[in-house]
């Protein structure tokens, strides 16, 4: 969970995709917190556009840098998700030749060495790097029922299977999430991220490979995952994308997953007739 | 492996999808073992009608063990995939209905518990089930290399993850494969079998989301897999599909992974120039 640290001067939002940026400026500027958000060029919403701004494109590093001077942001936080860089198309300025070593060391590796790399990199030169929750604490669900409907022991009994799964993926690694239908591991999260596997789990029940049984998605960080830049997020996309498959409910790690809209998640969860649940989470678990 | 158990009397093939159960009923006739295909309707291949046979529907019971005993067999083989049956498309005959609380039992659980129940449904009954290696062991590939081309030290890295992924998936009677680029795990399977999860991974790269990195397929089986009827398998197609993917080649467990068309296999690594190797693999290893 992040920590309540203080901000000293005005909040620097690095944006990628989302409503997040929008949310999290909101959230500082009820705080009285003056933002600048410092948007990636293809990534980010053009709604950020309603608050100070600098548009960015991928590997303009030095512009990057640039704004967060001039603006006199020394407190950052990293959020919404960004496409893996197309590392033929990035525009390489001054800034980022001097971080080219840096750079390319990105293109390999399993995402959170990256993401822990990234972090560092923005520590390095002073800045310090914080999670949603340092504005918007209210963005993580914790531990309990956030829907009208509460799972059934089967779902529990899948819940515990899908939370083992993650917790092994994720020592390796490897993605945030499962879906499990009666005691069946339906759908492994790697790459392809978990609206594409939620759309799988849909397929497959389509082909009659699930038939009879319905099913919960959990969703949980992996161990050690940077937590500040990439925490295991669900929306209302999520909701509607797991109802698609079929599922009976969702079960994220309590104090541990964002909720990129919080009051339109639970909604959709309740207007889709699916349990969302906060599942005690430690990464000292077995 | 597969013990080289000695068949009594005429080998009964109780044969699912592809190309297997003929391969195995060759083997056994050069053997100068007779054998008697009981071919499951909707999944066997026609071809084995060049074989004594007898078609069944999934639901059959009572006709599966009038066709064993009339032809003679104690000894079985049980082969080539099967769909999970559409339980709303079962025919229930008499001998059904008599072990219908078994078969109920089946549609719950992960694959493997459902495969050793069956096995233990046959044993029960009085017959010996035996993996292909009984009759035909070079169905089995050994550890080393089988293709013209060798794995790089980059795609030994990338194995060397595969192996822990499917072995860490496994022990939670998840998936048998997992795909790995650059150190990076693309794809994990789960219920969509290694032909999704390769078509999968061929997306991704389309999409750019595994640009500059190619990797490798792994296909291992879970610790305690019923491997005498359920191994891993791969063919020809398994290598069209890794080539589709753009990947560099794939690793199998050896000993442990069935190779469908052995020859057609090689041959489709080596004319897609895919490397194929069998990697040492021992169910204790961490």
């Amino acid at each position: 969970m992040t920590e309540p640290t203080k901000i000293n001067g005005p909040l620097g939002i690095i944006a990628g995709r989302g409503p997040l940026p929008c949310v999290l400026a909101e959230a500082a500027e009820a705080l009285q917190i003056p933002v600048h958000i410092v948007a990636i060029r293809g990534e980010a919403h053009e709604e950020i556009e309603r608050y100070p701004h600098t548009w960015i494109k991928w590997g303009e590093i030095g512009k990057l840098f640039a704004a967060l001077e001039k603006s006199g942001c020394t407190d950052l936080v990293i959020i919404g998700g960004v496409n893996r860089p197309d590392f033929d198309n990035v525009r390489v300025d001054f800034g980022a030749i001097k971080t080219l070593p840096f750079l390319l060391s990105l293109a390999k590796g399993g995402d959170d060495h990256v993401l822990s790399r990234v972090v560092g990199f923005f520590e390095e030169k002073g800045y310090r790097v914080h999670g949603a929750g340092v504005v918007a604490p209210e963005l993580i669900a914790g531990e309990g029922k956030l829907s009208t409907r509460a799972p059934s022991a089967g779902d529990m009994t899948d819940i515990a299977i899908g939370l083992k799964v993650v917790r092994a993926l994720g020592r390796l690694d490897v993605g945030q999430a499962a879906v499990v239908a009666g005691g069946h591991v339906l759908a492994v999260e790697a790459a392809e991220g978990t609206d594409a596997m939620l759309l799988r789990c849909a397929e497959l029940r389509k082909a009659g490979r699930a038939r009879g049984r319905r099913g919960i998605l959990v969703k949980a960080p992996k161990p050690g995952q940077e937590e500040r830049i990439d925490m295991p997020t669900i929306g209302p996309d999520t909701m509607r994308h797991a109802a698609a498959a079929g599922l009976d409910g969702v079960a994220i790690a309590a104090g541990r997953v964002l909720m990129a809209e919080r009051a339109a998640t639970i909604a959709a969860a309740n207007a889709n007739k699916l349990f969302l649940i906060g599942e005690r989470w430690d990464d000292a678990d077995e």
